[in-house]
C-alpha cells in the first residue's frame, strides 16, 4: 500500500483537491508509484491529509477521468497500467521567431500596398457600431458557405455597373483572399491541369498555383497581352490573365485578343480563363475598362475580384464569381467549406456598399491616386536618360526604362545609396526570358509630396552614374 | 466612309463623349460598321455633331484603348478586325437562389451552434472602437501569413495553462475555421495520406478530407476511444481524433490510449495525429483534461483548436499548433498564404483574451451551459424508458438510449410530430457498422426553461407511443 507525503498549502490559490490531484498525478508520471499499485481509499486519505472525504473524493475522480487510476469494485483504487509516462514533460525543440528588419530606405517606390492615410476609419467604425448591436444577434451564428446573400447581391450589382460583369449573386463566393478563393478553386477545377500565366507576371498568384500542385507554364506577351498562339501551343488549359490592366506590365487587353482567348477556351470541353480584375477601379483617363468576364457566352470565364485594393488589404474580402457549369462543382465540393469571412465583416462591407461609402471612396482614392500618378509621371518626363514610361492612365505603378545599358540591379543598387526603394522588372519576370531592363515604381504608399523628393534623388544618382 | 446618325441628349447624365462612344461601339459590336472601314476624323465628327473637338477626341481615345478602332498615322481612325462580336450581349443560364425553408420546430435540441444570447456583445464593441482608432493604421496593411504575433503569443500562453499544450508563438498558425485549416494542411501534408476517423465522428471534418481528396478510412471506438490494433491495421498513416471529448460519444481517452496511439506515430516516419480540440473548455466536474499534443515528445501531433465553440462560430477564427517537423513544410509550401482573418479581428481577440474578457467570458459560459447540462440531465433521468444516458460532465450535448425497440428514425419522428426536434446518433456514422440506438440531445442554443417544456413534450410522446 502507497502512502502518501503530501504537506497540503492552504494559502495556494489551487484548491486542495487540485494539489492532491497533481500530487499524486506527478508521483505515477515519474513512476514514484508502480503500476497496479493499490491507493489508499478516499477515507484514509482524508484522513491523513486532513481533507474532507469529497475533497479526496474530487481528486481521485479527476485521476479516473484522466485515466491515472480505476476503481475496482469492493477492492479500492489502482494505478493503470501506463509505460513511458516518465519523459513526457519535455518542451519541443522549437526557435523562437526573430525579429523583422527594419527598412534601411527613406522612400519606397513598393508596387504592392496601398494608401491607407485616407481609409475612413470614422465611417468604418460606424458600421461596425451599428452591425455589433445585440440586435444583429443573428449574424453571430455560422452563415452561408457562399456569403452572405445580401452582401453578394450588392456585389452583383456593382461589377454589373462597374465592370460589365454578368454576375447573379448565385454565382458569387465570398471568401478570405484571393490565395483561399484559388485554394477553393482548386477543390472544384482538380489540380490535373497546366495552367498559363504571363511573364512578366503576378508571381504570387503563380505561387499560390505551384503550392496548390498545379503544372504553371509561362505564355509571351505582345504589346495586345497573352499570345494565344503561344497559349495553344503550351498545352494549358487554364489561362489565367488580367486583361483590364496586366500587372506589372499595365497592357489593357483589346477586344480583338479577348475574342481570340474566348475562342481559345471554347473550342475545347474543359478549358478555362482566370479573370483576375485586381485593380480596374483605377483608371484615370476615360472609362473603366470592361471586363472580359462580360463578353464571356460560353461560360468559360471565371472572374476574380478584390476589395484589397479598393479598401483595404487587411479586409481580407475577395470574392469569385463562378460560370454556370462551375457552379455544379461548386455544389459537390466547395459547399462543404465554411464561408471564411466573419458575418460582421460582410455586413459592414454591405452597408459600406448599399450607401454609397463605397463609390465615394473609390472616387477619392482614384483622384489621390490619380494626382500621385501624375506627379510622378511628370518628374519621370523631366528625367534625363529616361527612354520609356509605360502602365500611364491606370493602376498604381509606373514602369520606367533608361537608355544606357545599365542592369536593373545597377539602378536598384545606386538608387538603395540614395536611400530610395524601386523595383526591377526581373522580380516579375516568371521564367528565364530575356526582357529589357525595367524599373517599377509604384506610387500607392508613398505620399505626393515624397515623390517629388524621391524622384529628385533618383534623378541625381541615375544621372550621376551614367 | 462610315456617316455616323446619332442625336445626342443634352439633358441625359451621361457626358457627351459617352454617349459618342458608347453609340459607336454599339454600332461596331452588331456589325453596323463593318471592320477596317474608316471613321470621321475627330474634327469632322465634332463638326457634325456639334461638340467640341476634344470631346471626339475622347471618344475616339477610349474606343482605342478598348482595341475597337485603331489610329493609322497620317490616315485617321479605322475599325479594328473583330469577329462574332455580335453574339456577346447575353445573360449566363444561371438560376437564382431559393429561399431558405423556415424550421417547422418548436423546440430544437440541436447538437451544433452557440448560446448567443450572452455573447459579450457590449465588449466587443468597445474593443472594435478601440482597434479602429486611425492611429492603429498599421493595422490595415497586409500582415503576418501565420497571424499576428501578439495574438499567437496570447493563444500560446492560454494554451499552455488550459490546456497544457506546448506551443510556442512560432507553432500556431492562425485561420479562418477549421476547413481552412485543414485545407492549409493538406498543403503541408500532400493528399497521398489515407486518414483514420473515428465513427461515430465528426462527420464535417471527414467531409472536408474527402473533398481535399484524401482517403478517409473509419476505425471503430471501444470506450477508451479509437482502437489502436485496428488502427494499425486500417493501414492510415493519419489519425484525427478528439480525446478530450470525442464528438459525439463524449468519450475521454485514458492516458493509457493516448500512450499506445502516440507509439503508433512514434513508430513510423510520416505518421501523424490530428488533435481536435474544439470545445474542451466546457468540462463542468474537476479540471479540464489535458490535452494530448501536451503529452507528444515525438512531435507527433497536429493540434486544431478554434474560438467557435468558445467565442462564436462567427468570428472564423481557429489555430493549428504545427510540430516542429510540421514547421519547414509550412516555411517551404504554407507560408506563401495570406492569412485569412482581418488584422483588426485578430487584434480585437488578442485584447479580449489579454485583458482577461475570454476567461470571464469562458467561466460565464461554462457556468451557463452547466445549468443547461444538469437541468436536461435531470429530465432525462426522470424520463421513463430510458436505458442509458451518455455524454455527461462535458461538451454541450447528450446522448439517450431508450429501453424499447424503437429505431432512431421512429423516436425522431415522433419527437417531430410534437415539434421537438432531435438527432439520430446515425448521422455522425461514417460507416455502415451496427451501433445502438441513441438520440443526441444538444444544450447550447436551446434556453434552459425550454428544455424543461421540450423534455416534458419528449417523454411524453416517447413514452405514449411505446
Amino acid at each position: 500500500m502507497y502512502e502518501i507525503m503530501l504537506n497540503l498549502d492552504g494559502d495556494r490559490k489551487k484548491c486542495l483537491y487540485e494539489q492532491i490531484y497533481e500530487y499524486i498525478r506527478q508521483e505515477i508520471r515519474n513512476g514514484k508509484i508502480p503500476c497496479g499499485e493499490r491507493l489508499l481509499s478516499t477515507r484514509m486519505l482524508a484522513k491523513q491529509l486532513d481533507v474532507s472525504r469529497s475533497t479526496a473524493q474530487m481528486a481521485y475522480e479527476q485521476l479516473m477521468s484522466e485515466g491515472y487510476i480505476e476503481a475496482v469494485a469492493n477492492s479500492g483504487y489502482y494505478v493503470c497500467q501506463i509505460q513511458e509516462l516518465y519523459q513526457l514533460d519535455q518542451e519541443p525543440p522549437v526557435s523562437e521567431e526573430k525579429e523583422e528588419e527594419t527598412g534601411e530606405y527613406r522612400y519606397d517606390f513598393t508596387p504592392s500596398g496601398i494608401d491607407l492615410d485616407h481609409f475612413p476609419y470614422a465611417t468604418w467604425r460606424k458600421l461596425s457600431r451599428e452591425v455589433l448591436q445585440s440586435d444583429q444577434r443573428e449574424l453571430f451564428g455560422l452563415g452561408d458557405p457562399k456569403g452572405e446573400y445580401p452582401l453578394r447581391k450588392v456585389i452583383s450589382t456593382y461589377l454589373y455597373q462597374a465592370r460589365g460583369v454578368n454576375a447573379k449573386p448565385a454565382q458569387i463566393v465570398i471568401g478570405a483572399g484571393n490565395d483561399y478563393l484559388q485554394m477553393l478553386l482548386s477543390r472544384m477545377l482538380g489540380t490535373e491541369h497546366r495552367i498559363a500565366m504571363e511573364s512578366p507576371g503576378y508571381r504570387h498568384a503563380y505561387d499560390i498555383f505551384q503550392s496548390l500542385g498545379y503544372d504553371c507554364c509561362t505564355v509571351s506577351m505582345d504589346r495586345y497581352g497573352m499570345d494565344v498562339k503561344e497559349l495553344r501551343e503550351s498545352g494549358a488549359d487554364i489561362a489565367y490573365v488580367m486583361p483590364s490592366h496586366q500587372y506589372p506590365m499595365g497592357i489593357v487587353m483589346p477586344v480583338r485578343r479577348r475574342q481570340e482567348l474566348l475562342q481559345w477556351a471554347a473550342v475545347k470541353e474543359g478549358r478555362y480563363i482566370i479573370e483576375d480584375d485586381y485593380d480596374s477601379e483605377f483608371r484615370y483617363i476615360g472609362k473603366p475598362i470592361p471586363s472580359l468576364q462580360g463578353s464571356d457566352t460560353c461560360h468559360k470565364v471565371i472572374y476574380i475580384g478584390t476589395f484589397s485594393k479598393s479598401i483595404t488589404p487587411s479586409l481580407r474580402i475577395s470574392y469569385l464569381v463562378l460560370p454556370a457549369e462551375l457552379l455544379d462543382r461548386y455544389e459537390q465540393v466547395g459547399r462543404s467549406f465554411s464561408c471564411t469571412v466573419s458575418r460582421t465583416d460582410q455586413k459592414m462591407l454591405q452597408l459600406f456598399m448599399e450607401r454609397g461609402y463605397f463609390e465615394r471612396h473609390l472616387n477619392k482614392m482614384r483622384a489621390l491616386y490619380r494626382n500621385k500618378h501624375d506627379a510622378l509621371l511628370a518628374e519621370l518626363r523631366k528625367m534625363q536618360g529616361v527612354k520609356k514610361i509605360l502602365g500611364e492612365r491606370s493602376g498604381v505603378h509606373l514602369l520606367v526604362q533608361m537608355a544606357d545599358k545599365r542592369t536593373e540591379q545597377e539602378l536598384a543598387d545606386c538608387a538603395k545609396k540614395a536611400g530610395v526603394r524601386v523595383y526591377s522588372l526581373s522580380e516579375y519576370c516568371l521564367d528565364q526570358r530575356e526582357h529589357e531592363p525595367m524599373m517599377i515604381l509604384g506610387y500607392a504608399k508613398i505620399k505626393e509630396e515624397e515623390i517629388y523628393e524621391a524622384a529628385k534623388i533618383l534623378s541625381l544618382c541615375w544621372e550621376k552614374e551614367r
